[in-house]
This record gives structure tokens, sequence and C-alpha cells, in this order.
């Protein structure tokens, strides 16, 4: 059997979502494991949301799945030992977050700049739609946190998350946390281990 | 530690559910090795997603969920060896089957008559709406199929599955497959693990 050299799985992520955390708690040992090679993919659900009549979350929108969507974040989390705190505020402005995480999608900072948003958000119910906050999470990674976040918001950068978006739905992609892998969607953090071992396939022999 | 002498599991079930067809493919091997007892509880989406203002099945109304939905379905069937044929009508007329399920949920035969609507459904592409295709169901697991569907469409029987479905809502169940051990809702096939796990658990002590 022949493998792929450099099997890809890409991670299409958006800030506030509360399954994308799950997922991203997971998959960075997962695919470590598997040998699989992450692309990371931010990406906005509003503008998707926005076109099949949604204004809100889905699970503030509807009060029942919502309510089952937090204790299944709690049970979730505590299965998989990731911290774990309901935010006071419910979605969290994603986008500047989201931009930063594009400039640094091929960064070595890229991966630990993502975690960080999200143990902030959903582990800390701090403000990630704060630009302080990000700034102050950047640094952390070891960068200037003003000079990136400059760069994420600068004419040449800023336009690229809409484009990734407009990607996202050519793709097919309706919610997230999505895993991509060649042409084949994954939905949800439930997902995360049947996409790896997809990625894991034998390439089809070449012609 | 002490164990509860017979956890109970509660089944809830649309018939017309692609992931409420996975689930119960797997539950009666997942519950005897768990020995944990199901409680079947056939109920009706419709009701329910009207009140959300969803006139059809969101897989329906959602392209590109829709899309997923069918695609995950022949991963998790293969995955799971249950024969698999993307129904022709979708989605199917479910009440009489729940109302024929309803009188079966205590009986001998009611496991096995959930079982065969299901893989006619969505193994096989036959009309569950039918009633001859009930009474032809029926007979096979060795009752009179005929007697029962009179039973089931009785001014006695007939109101009980409207009465189940308004209790699957004041539980907070708001889609299907759905589990509920106790007061712990759990929602989604991928979910039954954890559910099973969940009624496995040691009892409280007694005060």
């Amino acid at each position: 059997m022949r493998y792929a050299p450099h099997p890809k799985l890409e991670f299409w992520f958006e800030f506030a979502s509360t399954y994308s955390y799950v997922a991203a708690g997971r998959i960075e040992g997962l695919a470590r494991a598997a040998g699989v090679e992450i692309v990371w993919k931010p990406f906005l659900l509003g503008p998707i949301f926005a076109k099949e009549g949604w204004t809100d979350s889905p699970f503030n929108l509807y009060p029942a799945k919502g309510a089952h969507m937090w204790r299944d974040m709690e049970r979730l989390c505590g299965r998989y030992s990731l911290p774990f705190r309901r935010p006071s505020v419910f979605p969290r402005n994603s986008v500047r977050a989201a931009r930063v995480a594009l400039v640094g999608a091929h960064a070595p900072w890229g991966p630990g700049f993502v975690q960080a948003v999200y143990r902030a958000n959903f582990g800390d119910d701090v403000d990630t739609g704060d630009p302080e906050v990000l700034v102050a999470l950047l640094d952390k990674q070891g960068v200037d946190g003003r000079e990136v976040l400059a760069q994420a918001e600068s004419p040449e950068w800023k336009p690229r998350l809409r484009e990734q978006t407009e990607r996202a739905e050519s793709l097919g992609i309706f919610g997230a946390p999505s895993f991509l892998v060649g042409s084949e969607l994954f939905w949800g953090s439930d997902r995360l281990e049947q996409a790896v071992e997809f990625a894991q396939r034998p390439a089809p022999p070449s012609p």
C-alpha cells in the first residue's frame, strides 16, 4: 500500500462556535498521532447563517437546542479535559480574531494563537472580540501583537476573510467545525476522528 | 460501588429520521453489552418542527446540510454495516408506523417491528407510510398485522402519539434520535455511547 506523503486535513473553524472549540482542543493531538497535516481555515458563519435567514446563533434562536448544547459542552469538555466556563456573551464577535488567525494560518504562532483565543472565550469567559485582548494573546505567542493586528486589518488582508468565507460556502460548508479532505466534507467535532482516518487512506494508484 | 439494578435508557425516535435509523441499528447491541434496558419512545418531529416554523425536514430546507447528511449516512452505514439506500421520498410519512410502534412499545414484537420499518425505509426504499406495508411487516413479527394496525388507529390509542410527542417537547427534546437517562438528555446517534455509559453510572447513595 502506498500512502500519500503528506495527507492534509483542512480544519474550517469559527471562533464563536462552541463545538469548534472542542475540535480545536482535540485536533492537534489526533493529527500528530496520525501523521496528518492540519491546514487552518478560519472563516465566519455569520454571513452563511444570514443567507438562511438566521440573524443570531441557532442555539439562541432555538432554546431547546441551546439548552442541550450547553449541557453537552459541559459533558464533552469534561470528557476531553478541556477547561469550560459558559461565556457570559454568546456568540462573541469573532471577526477580528478570525482576521488575525488568517494572517497566522501558515505562521509558527498560528495554532497557538487559535488555541489561546478559544481558551480565553470558552475557558475563561474573556471578551475575545476586544482588540486589546487579542494583542495580549498575540504577544504571548512571541510576536508583536499590535503589529500583527494592524496587518490583519490592513486593506491588503482585511478582504481575505470575506473571500475565505465565500470559499467555505462554495465548498458546501454550512456549519462549524467542518473538516475537508480533498472534496470529502465532514461536519462537526464528532466527525474529527473519521476525517483524520479518511486523510490517512492510501492514495489511489497513479494512472 | 452500587449500581442501580435496572438502568434504563429512553430511546426517543422518529421513523422519518435518518440518524434515528443509525441509532436504532446500533442501540440493541450496545444496550445488551452494557446491561441497560431500552425504553422505546416513538414520537413525531413534525409538530415540534412546525413550531419552529419548519414545514419540511431541515435537510430539505437547507440543501448544503442535506447534501452532507446523505453523504454522512453512506459513510456511517458503511462503518456500522447497516444496509443503506437513499429513499426516493424523504421524509416519509411516519405517523402510522409511529402509532403502531407505540402499541408495541412494551410488547415482545415491538423492537423487531421498529427495526423492520427502518430497514424497509432506509435499506430498501419501501414506502413505510403505506398501511399495507406495515401490515406485512407486522405479520412477519408473528402478530396479526391487520388487527394491530386497527388497534393503533382506534380512538383509544390514536391520541397517545400526540400525547407522547407533547411529552417529548416538554422534556426539551427538539430532534431525533434523543436519549434520556433520568433527566439527562443526549441528542443524536453520536451520543448513544455516552448515554449508555451514563445509564450505567453508580446510583447515588441512599439518603
